[in-house]
């Protein structure tokens, strides 16, 4: 059994984490840290794993090397001190945004300050599978995915893979978002009688996920605007782009077709009939999903192109997990076969 | 015009009492004080108030006299400094639990402290109009009421008032309660994600509002148990009691003919058919109803007694209005004339 | 005071109808009409206005005449008899599809068929206050609008009024739209559990009310994108325009604040701090408000451009009232001064 | 590999079942039937099981024989036919009503006709494991479970189990439930306008579910409130009650623990701090767990007992699952190992 331990377990990320290595098949959780909540049963912060383990809170400091550490603690922090946790194990994978961009510039850019560790940047893989998933298996550092630039990136996966995109043209990501994109910790505005029911747009340029979108998808006229919906999980991308000139529906389903077959996690819903005609996010809650779907309007050119997920899971802890499968040589999808609830 | 002031604008009961003020026909709003938010237009932290007011919030210790003077202060800051506040208004309605309790050892009792004022105790009449009409006509200082006890005290209004209970047997009360009770303030419970579609109850006994049910009941042997569900307004209040021997259905909807037609702001709802049949909090929102139903089971006198309110409105700031009304000798519906919306 | 009627008062327009007529100071409603629900009480069906109304549902077919007809029956119905309506009343306003329009060839094409009075397309006036004040102010007939061309038409007024858009360059709004929407009869994806906290875009391209946008707009390379959010009232619209080269923000600012001190019902949102920064329709529940935001990044010109209504009521059964309002003479608001509820 | 078939798959208790038994390490699925949807995809109905299975809903009349038969039928059903089910297998698991309760006349009086296979009623076992483990493990048909009836079941067994109940007092059951529980067919109350958010007592009295409660627990005195909250999955019935004389919180807790250590299922919520310090449904959703807290008051004796579940797992596929494994003689938990999901 693969021994890992998680480090800064009790946040959103890091319990979804625990619950889906607690399910693996392969492997072994030695430890789960967090500071504010040391010596708790990880129980009590995840109500979910009651008598499902009984490990407590313990200090990241003192934890022993294991062979794969997950790394989920605030932004800014890992990059602090990434040779003190490569000294704990050969293969660490990075859920935060410290190693998610190659290059320290556009680090800077988008987080407002110089990276700490820019002589790591280059060490470490995108951990999105579906974008790397040779480069991964090979890989001993794989940062995480923002939760919305992977919404985004996988949009725009079968456009930019096929070129179906007139690059002169801007690209428009409106993204859909649940409470949980927040974190753990509270805050005024997501105080329920404040949160509840809102249609609250909080971003409508300058995302710092948009940094990950352009370096995955080599487009650079690209914004992304962020709307909070009454949804605790999940995460919708509308792509709104401009077609190359001539572009048909049959190549348009190609491309679309492929992505979905070289992806275990993908899915392509386009339905004529029934409830579920186009991606939505609240029936991947839970699963490691990216369900992808697209519209095109010939006359003008006007392509829409959708991805649901569970920002939690394709956008952050399952994505991580599917990492730790390819890093490790195992079946991809492993601990990762909750096929999600209907209805929720 | 008479001329009012709020202290403690800026949480939900003094929200809710500004709009209403600032809708009603006879009086204007001199100040509405906030020490957190001193200095900012009250729309800034009312946002429904935008291009409706210029109202800044001021301090509390600078105010001017007014006619009457509404206290929102946090429970236990009232009775600090009554007789300031005195010196500030002819006529006090304080919406903190500081004046409802008349007893000061049972005061002591469900609040954990002696009361600070007790001699004041005994000047105050309960705001709920439904109970205490006549003497809130005359008062000079009204009390405020409790949301939880206020839906439990009309839930059981028409069959106290009708002596249909078996003394010897207990009352219990099930309140199901929205977000907006825990009022402005966030705590780690209210985050968002965490109490999303909950149903958690929070107190099996011991609610503090007890004490107002058993004051204004005369009932000894009641408990309350609450749970929170997913809903930012409302109170649902069903009460399970035992009905005298012979109790009959035409008796039962005599007394609650008789309460409904008493007052203005009570309404039965008991329907045979469509999909409005009993009564409930959402289509209340905004409004100052409180909505009764009842049914019954003759073969073992088990009587059920359900009261729907906002908890903000009927339940706080709404009949905070209504008392200045009947203090004032104004039409009792004044500035409470919203019908609630269909649907919500 | 005033006569007036309701035909199809049994639908969520028809009830918001009533429930403003009610409130109204200037006007009496001498009947409401259903016929699926002849006979009963309309409080049975609106059960907000249970004790505020014991009006009955009417055959339409005896009515009496009155001054002012609201036609709230589903689209194509009104257009097959408006000769009888217009015996009726001498002034009509028919929130309904079927005269929004002006040109028959346009209807056409976004309804399907043709019209059935085409020679009473021009005797319309298209119904938003804020477009043709003054030209309704002298209307006998006024159609009502499409609830979501009113969210993207607000949005578009300041940049289309003041000349600030890239004729050239295509214009998107992206909707997120309440259930309420749907209207009051249910379908498979309005059962609870299947539209509970969807985030659902039901219409890439070709929305019906894109017809009316571009007439009022004048915009012809414009497309609406509509996504169902977890709401039952409100409606978002965001557009993402390019703006004439050199526009600068203190331009913008000023076409909005024009907007906003011409129009009562319209309001900016744009605050640096707090929790209400931005618009949105949750406060706007049960208001006839229309809050405009905008953002704007100058180095390439992407303009954005939002605005927050309540599909019932601006986008609906408030305008009608606001219109009627003009075409009587009235003062604008009468009538529409619920300020909204915060929280909610 | 055991062969399985699914009659009625095209509901949510049919989907459920089908989720779990593609996920079970010792089944396979060899038939899903559906007259309503014959010849689609059972992922056009159910659109989490896209990619994960490409059974099609096939006709009932036409199934071949099978090792476990479900039917998923609606109420009634099955005793029509039931001769011809039993031919299909040696094994059925009914999750209807149909064969719930042992005796005819009991059957009659809740469901409001004579039974039509009476024969077969002291053929069934009653398919709740942690009430009749032994009796399942040798049955060849078991019945299904009312979700209601399960929580309340659940939350007295303690109770009842250790004798700690004064039986001459009622024992009332408030239920608070989500909105899966009507089925996958919708109606005007559970259109989404109208559902939402809703605090809605639809039954106060005799709810079918009250005869299983019944015959399970041997109380004769028992009553169940049924209230609809906002919530899709999940149901949380609190039980009030009052104890024998002498009642220790020592004892209490003994009693719980009993049940628990004999239950893998059954959990015990009941913390001193944290959020999560009850039990709860929402962290429940998709999980077969059935959470379960108290309190006492020592003073008078009033008892509260509370359980929460999923409905359409622990109270309907998961119960039929379990059941399943016991009858085959496989690890009770087998399929049925999802942890639940927090937040959600």
């Amino acid at each position: 059994m693969i021994k890992t331990a998680i480090i800064g377990g009790s946040g959103y990320a890091g319990g979804e984490l625990l619950r889906l290595l607690l399910g693996h098949p392969d492997v072994t959780v030695s430890a789960v840290t967090s500071r504010s909540h040391l010596g708790e049963y990880v129980y009590q912060v995840h109500p979910n794993l009651r008598k499902r383990t009984m490990l407590k809170f313990t200090d990241p400091d003192t934890m022993e090397p294991v062979d794969v550490l997950f790394l989920a603690l605030p932004h800014g922090e890992v990059q602090q001190k990434i040779d003190f946790w490569a000294g704990k194990a050969d293969r660490i994978i990075d859920l935060s945004a410290d190693f998610r961009l190659r290059d320290p510039e556009t680090y800077a850019k988008w987080y407002g300050a110089p990276h700490a560790a820019p002589e790591w940047l280059p060490k470490f893989v995108y951990g999105l599978p579906e974008l790397h998933r040779a480069e991964i298996s090979q890989a001993c550092y794989v940062s995480g995915v923002g939760c919305n630039a992977t919404a985004a990136n996988l949009a725009l996966l079968p456009l930019v893979k096929a070129s179906l995109l007139d690059p002169d043209q801007p690209v428009i990501v409106e993204l859909k978002v649940g409470s949980s994109e927040g974190g753990a910790g509270g805050s005024p505005a997501s105080h329920h009688p404040e949160r509840s029911h809102v249609v609250r747009t909080f971003s409508c340029f300058g995302h710092r996920h948009t940094g990950e979108v352009m370096q995955e998808t080599g487009l650079r006229n690209i914004s992304l605007t962020m709307t909070s919906v009454e949804l605790v999980r999940g995460a919708l991308a509308t792509v709104h782009a401009t077609a190359k000139p001539g572009l048909t529906m049959k190549t348009l389903w190609a491309a679309y077709r492929e992505i979905v077959n070289e992806n275990p996690f993908v899915r392509l819903v386009r339905e004529q009939r029934g409830i579920y005609r186009v991606p939505e996010p609240k029936i991947l809650t839970g699963t490691n999903y990216a369900d992808l779907g697209f519209d095109y309007d010939a006359e003008n050119g006007h392509l829409i192109s959708i991805c649901a997920i569970d920002n939690l899971m394709k956008g952050a802890s399952g994505s991580a997990v599917q990492c730790m499968n390819l890093m490790l040589g195992l079946d991809e999808m492993h601990g990762l076969d909750f096929m999600g609830l209907h209805p929720i």
